[in-house]
């Protein structure tokens, strides 16, 4: 188009911009030269980002401090500038601490905890091979449908929402099954329940088998030791205790799970989370690092920062904390006649605080209700929880008595408010 | 432990910790109980984090202008509120605008441009599938591995490094092979070529395959119409032209491409990627939305933002920007002496530019001494271009004549001070 066509074109194009046609008024598509643009500028584009300020009480993500928030605002570095190295490697010893181990093969997963879940399941399973899957909970769930789509051939071994495995349960099963490995949820945020892991490693080993712990959403707020309790593979996610936005995942390989991965008589199905491949890119193998995937830098810079803060916590402090605010909340629950929804006292996940939904009320008016008169997030169910309980995190820097306070007090204010037996 | 002995342990902790003493000091993992601490906090995370300033003109990632860094100090919110939903809305228009498509099936993949490629192949290739991929760098190499990992049946069309494929080229590998799918990068930030794309849709579908353009180099700095030009699945990463951290990648599918994911006999063997799940979580299918994965919030934020920029800037402006300043720079390096390493002008890429590194010298000796006299980034090749050539980025924030004459400069004070024919 030349001249006038050219200027009448451009005139649509401001006016599509501006929201006052519709796409359909302009050219089609077939009788214009590949110089011409066909698609306009989306007008809602030209406002200002409007992002509202929220207390994050739900089960992740949960709030930043400003010292994260800060390392998010920092200019690029290279990817593979010493620098960078340099921060990865810092990310890895605080890892390394978090978890409780020495594993050499110790890293962060480009990617959200259940990217994590896929490393781990693509990088030490194969096609054919059998895997022992505990499900009581969505995260159970999600690592069987994981392990199906490899080719692996799944067994289950299931509970209720709700409640925990005793040794005996899995010992029954890897007696049973034979599994080349067996994955178990540390912290069920589905469903509030921390699984005990003491003695889990040695059953699995016994039976010539790695055990996979997914502690998304317990990692820092309990207990976990990875090389004392023989965790062979373990993940979690940035936004939880750690307080760090989503997009990282930690996690570590034993020696055992290292000889396994690195003994496979295929490739794993994906190049992007291919241990030989981050292995390398993380300074986990001893060669000159080469170019692998462009790593998220920010990213990476705030994952420091949340395991800083962590280590200038210590672990102990951290589990202590999440543990006196949680049995706070349970108080204080209790005090307004609500029912937690883990009767088993001794494996409530201190870190997502399941309560049954009040009966009478509706789950959901209930969440919209604090949300929009409190701007605070607790949540609903997921998965076999859906429906049944409520969901309140109280994690890293969230995990305070003041915190408490306000949910428990916006709850109040819910079931005065919200329309008893209105369903 | 109790008392003196747990003394005794805290205080080599704290030694550990301030870096005074080996972890070989501290007692043996079989000897404690659970509830003791065996990684000591490591000292180097009670320093702050340390981040230089440095200008990018890398291949990426570029710098991020400050409206894109202030996005990444924000507040969280949840993966699931309706205010995050119309921050993905805005994202997907903004991306259909930057890929002048119509495509419903337009999101952004939760990683890097590798991650998107995976996500690309992964679901639109089954097992035992004839792919063709054009293999001219290092990008072509990646998507042949992939493709394998997932047993496609894996043919190759090559080229050296540095030149481009015409429309003869692909369709004898089209009559040849027939594939379902032909792969081929816009942008080979490798060699510096950009990809003539005119013409190869319609070849592709005449030969009932669909079409898979790379464009993680290109997009924004080269005109590319997704729509007109009959590409099927099209793909970029964030810390390009859009400057933008790296961490998420735009994709987005045809009509023709969604068909053939959505009648497919197996599984994707990725649920992090599954184009159902993920269609459902951007809201392209018309259902609720339901809890897949928790996308990177804030990477989310600086994304719409990046987006943001160029619907303000226009898309014309910014190829015309690349454009101009690419010829720039062309020709100060020309004045230098320095020879360009695409020969054909007109399929040179104008984000990042290939020169042939000067006769006698070596080419890391450049880089490290730019940036170590001038805090800049230029880099040396990758893949079969590894030790030919040098590359400068010019990408969207970055590509300015002022950023031109700083690298100019610094070269010409580089092939000063390095020792020619030392090696």
């Amino acid at each position: 188009m030349q001249g006038a066509a050219k200027g009448t074109f451009s005139l649509l194009l401001q006016a599509a911009a501006r929201g006052r046609i519709y796409l359909s008024v302009l050219p089609c598509a077939r009788s214009m030269s590949s110089s011409e643009m066909l698609i306009p500028a989306p007008a809602v584009l030209m406002q200002p980002l409007s992002v509202p300020e929220r207390l994050m009480l739900g089960p992740g993500p949960s709030n930043t401090p400003p010292r994260i928030q800060a390392a998010g605002a920092l200019q690029l570095i290279g990817h593979m500038h010493p620098e960078m190295f340099q921060i990865m490697d810092e990310i890895k010893l605080g890892i390394q601490y978090a978890f409780q181990t020495r594993n050499k093969l110790t890293l962060a997963i480009s990617g959200s905890g259940h990217c994590a879940m896929e490393a781990a399941l693509f990088n030490t399973v194969e096609h054919g091979e059998v895997v022992l899957i505990a499900v009581n909970g969505v995260w159970g769930e999600r690592a069987s449908d994981i392990s199906e789509r490899i080719g692996a051939d799944v067994r289950r071994l299931e509970k209720p929402s709700g409640e925990s495995y005793t040794l005996k349960d899995v010992e029954k099963g890897l007696a049973e099954h034979k599994p080349c490995l067996f994955f178990i949820t540390h912290g069920e945020s589905s469903s509030g329940v921390a699984q005990p892991l003491d003695g889990l490693g040695d059953l699995c080993h016994k039976y010539n088998c790695l055990l996979l712990v997914d502690s998304v959403a317990s990692l820092g707020g309990v207990p976990i030791f990875m090389d004392q309790q023989g965790i062979d593979i373990l993940y979690t996610g940035s936004q939880k205790v750690l307080n760090v936005p989503p997009g990282t995942a930690p996690i570590s390989f034993s020696e055992r799970a290292r000889k396994k991965i690195f003994s496979r008589k295929t490739k794993p199905p994906s190049l992007y989370v291919d241990m030989g491949w981050l292995a390398n890119y993380w300074g986990c193998d001893d060669k000159p690092r080469v170019y692998h995937h462009t790593g998220p830098v920010t990213n990476f810079f705030s994952l420091r920062e949340g395991l800083a803060m962590l280590v200038e916590q210590s672990l102990e402090k951290s589990w202590q904390l999440h543990k006196d605010n949680a049995l706070y909340l349970h108080q204080g629950l209790e005090k307004l006649g609500i029912k937690l929804f883990v009767k088993d006292q001794a494996v409530r996940l201190p870190t997502v605080t399941t309560i049954s939904v009040p009966e009478g009320y509706d789950w959901m008016e209930i969440t919209s209700y604090i949300m929009k008169k409190h701007s605070i997030e607790i949540t609903g169910g997921l998965g076999p929880s859906t429906g049944k309980v409520l969901r309140i995190g109280l994690m890293g820097y969230n995990s305070t008595r003041a915190n408490v306070d306000r949910v428990l007090h916006a709850l109040k204010d819910a079931l005065q408010h919200c329309h008893k037996n209105k369903i």
